[in-house]
C-alpha cells in the first residue's frame, strides 16, 4: 500500500482485525468512515474497502506485514503519542488528513478503542512501571524478627528447633486414625520437654511461665493446627480447669500427671443443645451424702456432652460441667472430675462414647460425645474453689449468685482466648507468607510483548494481600499487648480484660478467616493443591470462629461491657465534670469536624498518625453513645428489654468493632513510638498507616453520615490505601521472612524457589 | 427485713451480688451511697453496708430471699417500668425516696445498670416479640418450585429421581481412589441415562437441548459436585471443545464416544506457568509436512498441563492446546486431540501423566499433570474449525490474527461459564436449606426465665443468612437470563454474552464463597461436621472462583469491554445527541439526585423498585464514566497504558460488578413483574427489596460520596435492611423449601427434625 493516504488507515485495519474485542458491528463504523472520506478517491476507498471486506479477510501474512509498516514509523517517531499522530505519520502529513484529527477521534471511539493504549501495540516493549516493581531488602529482617518475638525469642528458637526433628514430619491427613495417633505421639514429645506443663506452679513439676505457654501453642501452630489443639485441649483446657477450679487436693494428685501426659483428658462443657448457651446445659451431678458421692447423668440425648477433644480416643479422664443437684435441689453448673476409660483405655461403665467423625479440619483430634448413665464418682471429685459442699452436706461458696459464680469459673478460664487468636494470627501468618512469596515470583500477563509481571506487581493483588499483612501486623501487636495484660492483671481490672479477651478473639479468628480466604484465592490452583497448605490453614482454623466462644456471642458480650463502662463514666461525673464533658464533645466538633480537617486531603495530613487516632476514637465514642441512647429510646418507646437488646444487635457488633480496631491501632502506634532502629520504623509506620487507612476506608459510609469526612477526603483516603499498598509491595517478602516460620513448617512448594527443596 | 426504707434497696443488692458484669468496684459505689442517705439511720446504714461487704457474701438463701421479695411486688404491681419505681414501691411510697429520683437513676448508672433491663430479671418470664416470632406457610411452595424450575422442571425432575437410586447413595470422601471411581461410575450411569450428550446434535446420538443439560449439571449440584465437575469436564469441556472446535470428521468419530463414556477425555488447556494468561501457553504442536503429522511436546516442566480433570485416571484422549509451528514459525494456539491412554487405561509412550494429590475439595474428580515427550499425531487430529492447514502445508484460517482467533476458539466454549456459575448457584441453596432449616430448630438464650428463643429469630443471624437467601433468588432469575441469552444468540451479540457470561460467572462464584461461609458459621460447631456437608460444599466450590477464569481476571475482562461499549455509545452519537445526553444527565440530576429525593426515607420511597433500579443504574452508569476519565487523564498526563490500567485496576473491579448488579436486579424485578400468583408475588418482592436494600447499603459510601444520597436516607435504609429481614424470617424456611433440594442429597442430620430419618 503505497499511497500515504491509504497507509494511514492501517492501524486501524490491524486494529479490526486483530482485536478480540472489536465485532463485526466495527467493520461497518470504518466502511462507513471510509466511504465518506472525501479526500480518498474512488479507487483508494474501494481498495479500502476491499481490505475490511468480513468475507474476505486479509490472510494472516498480510496483517503481520500491516503491523510492521505500522512498528517501522513507530520506531523512527517514537515521540508519536496518539493513533491520530500515528496516521498522520504515515499520511507523510497530509494536509487533507490534517485537518479531520476530530473525525478521527471519533472513530476511534466508535470502535472503542483508546488511541494511546491501541498505541502500544505497535510499540516495542517499554520498560513500564508495572514491570520494573519487585522486592528490595531496606531493613533487616533478624531486627524485625527479633522485635516480633520479644522476650519470648528464646522458647520460640526452642520450639521451632524441637519442629525440626524428624518425628514431626508432616504425615496425610486423610487417614484420620494414622493422623490422630501422631498427633498424640507429637504431644508427647512436647510433654517429655516440659512444654505442656510450662503453665503450671513449678511444685508440681510445671515452668510457672504462662507468657511461654502462649509463646509455645503460637510457634506450633506454624506446625500443625491438630496438634495446637490437641495441645491445648490437655494442658490448656483439661489441665488448666483443675488447675484453676480445683484445689490443692487435685493439683496435688493430678497436675503432673496431666503435665507429663501421663493421663490424657478432657474438658467436657459443651452440650449438643446448649454451646453458646452453657448456663442452660442440662448433664446433673446429683450429691448424695449418705454415700459421699455425685451421680453424673446424661438426661436425655440432647444432653450430651459434644464435640470434646480427647474424648474419641485418648481422654482417660474430664472435667465435666454439671447442674448440682442437692436434695432435689439445683445450685447451678459446677465442674466435676468423671474418670472416662481404664489404664487400659477401654471405656469404663455407664460412659458411652461416641465420635464426631470426619470434620472440615483439626482431623488429628479426636473429637467425641459423651454420655453419662448414673456414673459414681467421689465427692473429691467436684472441682471446689468457687463452691464445695460441706461435711453436714450443705452448698457453701464465696459467690452466692449461681450465675456469677459460673461465669466467674468461666472467667478463670480466659487464657483459652487468648492463646487461639495466637494461634489463629500465626496460621494467618503462614498464608500470607506462602501467598506473598508466590505472588512475588509467579508471573502472568504482561505489556504486548513484553516479558510477564510478578503478579504482586498488580494494585488488586496489592489490594488483596498487603492490606491483610498490615492486618497481622497490627494483631501481633494488639495480641501481645492482651497477653501482657492478662499476665499482669489484678482483680479490678478482670471485668476488662475478659472482654478484651473475648473481642480480640473473634476480631483474630475473623481476621484469619478472611486473609486466608484471599490467600487461597491469590494463589489461584496451586492454592487448592492441599501440598501448599492453604486448605488445611483455612479449614483448622475455620472452627475458631465458633469454638472458645462463638464469635457473635463474644461480640455482644463485648458491646454489653462496654456499655456498662459507658453508663459509670457517664454517672460518675459530677456537675462540673459534665460540663467539661459536653465541652470535649465540642472540642471535638471543633477540632475533628471542623469544615478544614472534614476535607483535608494532604498527604501528610492522611497518614499522620495522631488523624488516625482521632479518627478511631471518635468512631468507637459515637457508636457506643448512640447505641445506649437507642437502646434507651426502644425501652422508653415501650419495648421489652430483650427485644430492645435484639432490634440493635447489629450496631453490638459495631460497638465491639470499633472498640477493638482503636485498642489494636493504639498498641500498633504505641509499639512503633518504642521502636528505635530508623528502618524498622519507617516500614512499620507504612504498614500501620495502611492498617488505619483500609479500615477508614472500610468504613468510610460511617464517617460520611457522621460529617466526620466529607466525599473529597473519603475518596483521597481510597487512592492513599492503594498507594501504600504500592510502596509497602517491595517489602512485602521481607515482611514476611520476618515472621521466620521454619522452611520445614511453612513446606508448602510454592513458597520456594521451584527447584529448591526445603528438607527431606 | 422489714424496714420499708432498707428494702428499697434489695433490687440493687441482688443485682451486685449476681449480675456477672459487675465488679467488686460497684460495691464501693453503693457502699458510698448508702453512706450519704441522711434519711437512713446509723443502724441501718450499718445493716445495710453489711450486707454488701465483700468479705462476708449473703448466703446463696439470702440472696435467693432476696429476689422472691422483689418478684412478689412486681407480680401485684405489673405496671411498674423502672427500677426505682421498683424501689420505690418497696419503700412504700417514702416520700424521702420519692424526692431522690435523680440520685437513685445516677446510682444505676454508676453500677452499669439499665434500669429496664435489671428489672426484667425480676419480673416473671414474658411473651417477646423475639420468641413469638416463627415460621408460618403464606405462599404455595411447589407453585414457587414451578416457577423456579420452570420450562426445565421435567429433565430436573427426572434427574431428582435419578439421584434417588441407591447407586447414588454418598461415599466417603477421604478414601481418594474409592470416591474416583465412584464418581466415574455415577457419570456411566449418567451416561447410560443419555444425559452426558444431551447437548450433542441428534445425529450424533445427543439430545440437542442445551437448555436441559444445563440444568442437568445443576440438579446434579444437590448431589456432589465431584461428580459435577467430573461431568462437566467429560460432557462439556472435553466433548464441546470437539463439537464447536472440530469439523465434521471429528464429530462423526468422537461425538457419540464421548457422549456414551466409552471414550473419557480431557481439556487440556492449563499449565503450571500459564492459567490465567492461557495465549501465552508453551506446549507446541510442531507440524510435518512430509510425514503428515504434528509432534506435541512441553518444552520445559513449568509448560506441563496441569489441574487437567480426568487426566490422573480416566482419561484416553485429550484436547490439547498448543502453540502451532509451522516451518520454524509460531501460529498461535491450536487445539489438537491427543491420546492419552490405551484401550487398557495403560499410559502411551511420550505421556507422562502426575496426579495433582489431594486437594482441598472436590477429590472425585483426578486432576492430573500431562507433560507430552514428542508424541505424534496425524495430521486430521487437528481441531480445525478456525484454522487448519492445506494439502500444501499452509496455515489456513478465515481469523487472521492469532490473538483473535484463539479467543473466538475461547468464545465458542463459554458454556462453562455459564454451567459453572449455576453450579455454584445450587451449593448455595444446598447451605442456606441446611442453615435457616437448622437456624429455625436451634434455640439458644432466651429472656430471663423465658423458654430459648429459635436462633433465626435473632436479629444478626437474620441479617447474615437472610440476604443470601434474596441474593439466592435474585442469582436464579440472573443466570436464568444468562442461559437464554447464550440459547438465544445471535452473532453480533457474542460479545456482550461473553462478557456477560465470564462477569455471571464470578459474581455467582463469588456470592456462593459468601453464602456458605455465613452457613458454617450459623450452624456453629454443627456446621463444622462434614456429615452436615456445608464443609464439602465450601471446600467443593472453593476453587470456583479461580477456574474457569480467575474471579479477578474475569472482572477485568468485563470492565473492559464496558469501557469499549462505552466509547462506542458516547462516538456514535451526533452532536443533537451530545446535547441530549447532556440533557438526560441533567434530567438525572434534577430527578435523582434533588434534596428532596437524597433525603427520602419515606418507607414506601425505600421499598420502590423503580427506586432501586434507578440507584443501581445511575452506579453503574457514573463508575463506568468516572473510569473511563480516570484512564484518560492518567494516560493524558504521560502514563504507560499499561500501567494506567494497573492503577485502575481496583475500578475497574467495580465497573464490572455495578454493571453486573444492575442486570440481576433488572431481572429479578422483570420476574416479578411476570408473576401471576399474588402470594408468590408479594414474598418475591420483599426478598428483590431485601436484595436491592443491601446492596445498596452495601454501597452506601459510594452514594453518600456521590451525594446521591444523605445520611439520613442511608441510615433508613440500613434499618429497612433489618425491617426486611425480619419481615422475610417467618417466610424463610418455606422459601428455602422451594429449591426443592432431594432430602437424600440434602443429607445434613441438622436439615431435618432429630427423630426423622431421610431414607437409607
Amino acid at each position: 500500500m503505497e499511497n500515504p493516504k491509504q497507509s494511514i488507515f492501517l492501524p486501524y485495519l490491524w486494529l479490526v482485525w486483530s482485536d478480540d474485542l472489536l465485532s463485526q458491528n466495527e467493520l461497518n463504523v470504518l466502511q462507513q468512515f471510509i466511504s465518506s472520506r472525501e479526500w480518498l478517491s474512488q479507487s483508494q476507498q474501494k481498495m479500502l474497502l476491499g481490505m475490511i471486506a468480513p468475507t474476505s479477510p486479509p490472510s494472516r501474512q498480510t496483517l503481520a506485514e500491516w503491523k510492521s509498516i505500522v512498528h517501522a514509523v513507530l520506531e523512527t517517531k517514537p515521540k508519536i503519542r496518539s493513533l491520530f499522530g500515528l496516521a498522520l505519520e504515515l499520511s507523510q502529513n497530509n494536509a487533507d488528513v490534517k485537518k479531520q484529527k476530530n473525525e478521527f477521534l471519533q472513530l476511534e471511539n466508535a470502535l472503542g478503542i483508546l488511541g494511546e493504549e491501541a498505541l502500544r501495540t505497535f510499540k516495542s516493549p517499554e520498560n513500564t512501571l508495572t514491570q520494573n516493581h519487585h522486592t528490595v531488602h531496606q531493613f533487616d529482617v533478624t531486627k524485625m524478627t527479633a522485635l516480633l518475638d520479644g522476650k519470648q525469642a528464646p522458647i520460640i528458637n526452642r520450639v521451632k528447633q524441637l519442629l525440626q526433628r524428624p518425628a514431626f514430619k508432616y504425615v496425610a491427613e486423610n487417614d484420620t486414625d494414622a493422623y490422630r495417633e501422631k498427633v498424640f505421639q507429637w504431644c508427647k514429645i512436647l510433654a517429655k520437654e516440659k512444654l505442656g506443663s510450662m503453665a503450671y506452679p513449678t511444685k508440681y513439676g510445671g515452668g510457672g511461665n504462662i507468657a511461654d505457654y502462649f509463646a509455645i501453642m503460637e510457634t506450633l501452630s506454624y506446625h500443625d493446627l491438630s496438634l495446637v489443639i490437641k495441645f491445648g485441649v490437655q494442658f490448656g483446657l483439661w489441665g488448666m480447669s483443675v488447675q484453676l477450679l480445683g484445689t490443692e487436693k487435685h493439683h496435688k494428685k493430678y497436675l503432673a500427671a496431666i503435665g507429663s501426659l501421663r493421663l490424657p483428658g478432657c474438658f467436657a462443657m459443651t452440650e449438643t443443645h446448649h454451646g453458646s448457651n452453657v448456663k442452660g446445659l442440662e448433664t446433673t451431678a446429683t450429691y448424695n451424702h449418705q454415700k459421699q458421692v455425685f451421680v453424673i447423668h446424661t438426661p436425655n440425648p440432647n444432653a450430651q456432652k459434644e464435640y470434646i477433644g480427647n474424648a474419641a480416643k485418648h481422654g482417660k479422664m474430664a472435667t465435666v460441667f454439671a447442674q448440682l443437684i442437692i436434695d432435689g435441689k439445683s445450685y447451678g453448673v459446677g465442674a466435676f472430675i468423671v474418670p472416662l476409660r481404664d489404664e487400659n483405655g477401654v471405656v469404663l461403665k455407664g460412659i458411652t462414647i461416641g465420635d464426631c467423625g470426619p470434620k472440615m479440619g483439626l482431623n488429628g483430634v479426636d473429637n467425641g460425645t459423651i454420655r453419662f448413665s448414673k456414673v459414681v464418682i467421689p465427692k473429691e471429685n467436684m472441682l471446689d474453689r468457687f463452691a464445695s459442699i460441706n461435711d453436714k452436706g450443705e452448698f457453701e461458696s464465696p459467690i452466692p449468685s449461681d450465675n456469677r459464680r459460673f461465669f466467674t469459673m468461666l472467667g478463670t478460664l480466659v487464657g483459652g482466648r487468648i492463646g487461639i487468636p495466637r494461634s489463629a494470627l500465626a496460621a494467618a501468618k503462614s498464608g500470607l507468607t506462602i501467598a506473598i512469596r508466590y505472588g512475588d515470583r509467579r508471573r502472568q500477563f504482561g505489556p504486548d510483548g513484553g516479558s510477564e509481571v510478578p503478579i504482586l506487581n498488580y494494585r488488586i493483588h496489592q489490594r488483596r494481600l498487603l492490606p491483610r499483612l498490615a492486618n497481622a501486623y497490627a494483631l501481633h501487636f494488639g495480641l501481645q499487648y492482651l497477653t501482657q495484660r492478662y499476665i499482669g492483671r489484678k482483680e479490678t481490672e478482670m471485668q476488662e480484660i475478659e472482654a478484651l479477651a473475648a473481642g480480640m478473639k473473634a476480631y483474630a479468628t475473623w481476621s484469619t478467616r478472611n486473609t486466608l480466604q484471599e490467600c487461597r484465592e491469590a494463589c489461584g490452583g496451586k492454592g487448592y493443591l492441599s501440598e501448599n497448605r492453604i486448605g488445611s490453614l483455612k479449614n483448622d482454623t475455620e472452627i475458631y470462629t465458633t469454638f472458645e466462644g462463638d464469635n457473635t456471642v463474644l461480640m455482644q458480650l463485648v458491646a454489653k461491657s462496654r456499655l456498662a463502662e459507658f453508663r459509670k463514666e457517664f454517672a460518675q461525673m459530677d456537675a462540673a465534670q459534665m460540663v467539661s464533658f459536653v465541652i470535649d464533645k465540642a472540642k471535638i466538633a471543633i477540632s475533628e469536624r471542623n469544615p478544614i480537617a472534614k476535607r483535608n486531603t494532604d498527604e501528610a495530613h492522611l497518614i499522620d498518625f495522631a488523624f488516625h487516632r482521632q479518627a478511631f476514637e471518635y468512631r468507637e465514642k459515637v457508636i457506643l453513645e448512640s447505641a445506649a441512647k437507642r437502646l434507651k429510646r426502644l425501652i422508653d418507646d415501650g419495648m421489652d428489654a430483650y427485644d430492645a437488646f435484639n432490634v440493635a444487635q447489629h450496631q453490638m457488633i459495631a460497638v465491639a468493632e470499633a472498640y477493638l480496631e482503636r485498642v489494636v491501632l493504639e498498641q500498633f502506634q504505641h509499639q512503633i513510638s518504642q521502636t528505635k532502629d530508623k528502618k524498622l520504623k519507617a516500614v512499620l509506620e507504612k504498614l500501620c498507616q495502611l492498617f488505619a487507612l483500609s479500615l477508614l476506608e472500610k468504613h468510610n459510609g460511617w464517617y460520611l453520615e457522621e460529617n466526620y469526612m466529607e466525599a473529597a477526603k473519603t475518596k483521597a483516603i481510597r487512592k492513599m490505601v492503594g498507594q501504600l499498598c504500592w510502596e509497602i509491595r517491595p517489602h512485602a517478602v521481607p515482611l514476611v521472612e520476618a515472621f521466620a516460620i521454619p522452611e520445614r513448617c511453612l513446606a508448602a512448594p510454592i513458597a520456594f524457589d521451584e527447584n529448591k527443596s526445603f528438607g527431606d
